[in-house]
């Protein structure tokens, strides 16, 4: 059984990669590498694989879910800018992918009842990224 | 190859264990264990997986299919109250978890062409829970 | 220029006219007069119309919009039996458009900046009432 | 008759009045004055109002209209930063009201078919805004 | 008070006018004008707009109401070709507008509580018209 | 790790195998089978699985993935008739699973960074299919 939370939270990014120069940035990111950043309203949806727990009927608690993804996650990238403000994105390319598998280490170890089964996180209304933990 | 029908029903519910105290209930339930209840319009999304019959090209004829989920499960809890007024669901705490292990029971018997895959049940925009048949 | 912020609470209700007996209700109510009730999660969506402060570049702060919905309307009918555990509803029979009206009535005295321009209540994806103060 | 367009842009802001101090700024805006900015994928609904020309059915060839919205603002706000990056937002604070004040500005005097009618810009899921021209 | 009910219907349809030839209509609808015709997943939403009664706590049963609009508009263009086999559409080029104005005149006489406020009709996520009776 | 586009297109078709006769198809595709057609907003989501490029951040550029799927698939069949318009379908009966199964042919070969894990197909808000290229 999985269950599975929905959240969301806004923030500014700029795809650039540091070690590359600005004509190989723009031709990778084109205007993901806009030098003041642009920004996305992302949804990020965190499911938890576990049994269900036959007194409460429950996987585990959905408020304590979203407690854990607020308190670990959005509560710490929401109305930020990801390439600047984040201690746990220090160095990380904000690309989607990057961002779903820094999420994953900051969820995975605090998922006590249950684990930490996919992380989706949607940039915009068209792009989106499935993380299962892989490589870990 | 899976196909997928959603279908949506509205109805009541109080999460509460009967074999505990209002305080274990209210601590484990919070509001959603107000004595006079609360609802939901309920999502749930029924995947059936098999091979494509060449002459149809279908897997299962989705209006067959949603035939069988109203038949079996959304006829019967649409605006009910899921306490008390649902045969198949007397003695279960209705939550999301419980409900979509109890709509499994009613549906996986009753598919014919293809077989019972998933069933997901969304309670609102933010929680949700995937089903596949584990331990049965 | 108007300002419109989305707030959601899930509750239950039953649609009976005391007045009458349960063959008017039946008749009138269908499956909504169900005794053990039913339930939805509402979608509130409330507009505020005023001029464009030039300081400030807003009519009125969202947040502070959404934290007199909540106070005044949310946080109260959410997760309750609209019927039984309101006490602005005491006597109100829930339809979708007895509620607006009744949340216009204690939301439009708490708006201070810009005037309460409309409600919309979403009981469903496929039922809704506007409601723009009419008859106050 | 009215006919709509949906349109999407992501891009970063901040808000920020620089005529006062930072301690004003953070009690006005709180998180959205981050000083490094945040963003988000902006929905843009534009509506033109005019009369169905027998010869083509049509108000205004919606293609028309969108390729209006893109050349005039979309394409120009599109992965951006708002306070920096646009040429007529330069001195504006760009909060939703102020933004759609501005795309009525540059959208009222290129419809050329009917008449611009309103322009609803959404934030959020949750914040939006309605302009249909007023004061000008 | 105004109540809406929102209906769906999938239809296939050719964009053209008979009284130009091939190149006016390649030009006027691009590829809407493509011969074998295409096809749109249409929502209709329509509002009556009327007082509350206060017997029922409703302005028009929205039961009622959808069965109206179901038996007037959508079983009759639902799985149709819009060009070709709809009776009331005999003559008209199916566009949005087109449309949302056939509709109006099919359902404006049979709502006999309350009078028909609006209809809006969408095409695609990006296309859509509104309509409330002008020149009727 | 496993990323995600969105597109869109719209077309007519008509399900009829003319293997059979009119009782048959009647049966067997009731109003599906409506000789003139009928159409639909079909909505695409195709997902490749890889691993990140620790380069760019990215498993594949979802801008060459969206050029990919344009050009092989949604360029060729949007305001198309499927059953008559397209050189991949010659011969096609076009429900969602059998067009699943044929982008999934158009797509496979040209992706190539990571590898094509899954095609959805979403024909209206209710019925959809999942192709993850079994029996290829």
């Amino acid at each position: 059984m999985i269950v599975t939370a929905r959240l969301t939270f806004s923030a500014a990014h700029r795809l650039n990669n540091p070690k590359y120069d600005a004509e190989w940035n723009r031709r990778v990111y084109a205007k993901c590498d806009n030098p003041k950043g642009h920004g996305h309203n992302y949804v990020i949806t965190v499911s938890v694989q576990g049994k269900i727990d036959p007194e409460t009927g429950m996987v585990i608690d959905l408020k304590k879910l979203k407690d854990i993804v607020r308190r670990r996650v959005t509560d710490r990238v929401d109305h930020t800018n990801l390439n600047e403000d984040v201690d746990f994105l220090q160095g990380v390319i904000p690309t989607a992918e990057n961002l779903a598998r820094a999420f994953w280490q900051q969820l995975a170890p605090a998922i006590d009842q249950g684990t930490l089964h996919e992380i989706v996180l949607q940039e915009t209304e068209k792009n989106s990224v499935v993380y299962r933990g892989e490589d870990e």
